[in-house]
């Protein structure tokens, strides 16, 4: 058993009305000294077995399939813990 | 310039719909040995100047009161990279 995180956010060149509206909202709250808030997704996937290379491709290729939309968000993987 | 990163996922015990739609959508796109997907999200925070532990504590409070709702989600809040 594994942990494996895939992490989508939206291209820098794209327009991430969510992340403006936290921006936003934070200064109406009395935070201040935030320049710039994105918005994206996490996902933690609990996979079976050891994490290979073939696992990983595997994982990355959901990403790029399932959970992301590739023409306006990136993804990165990431092995989050082994878990016995 | 610093990021920090505010992850929110929903609590174990909280049922998590999109999770579940997703897990349920990789074995008919031939994706298998998932056993566990859950979905949260992700906030990438520019602060301006130096992360100190105030200013981590200010970000936990943001996380507390605007990104997360804590009755059913965790947050937890990661320096990422300080930007020189």
């Amino acid at each position: 058993m594994a942990r494996v995180v895939v992490s989508v956010m939206p291209k820098p060149e794209i327009l991430d009305p969510q992340g403006k509206a936290v921006q936003g909202a934070l200064p109406r709250l009395g935070f201040t000294g935030v320049t710039e808030v994105r918005q994206g997704k996490r996902f933690e996937l609990e996979l079976d077995g050891e994490v290979t290379d073939a696992v990983l491709a595997e994982v990355d290729k959901m990403a790029e399939t399932l959970l992301s939309n590739p023409v306006i968000e990136n993804y990165t993987v990431t092995v989050e813990e082994p878990v016995q």
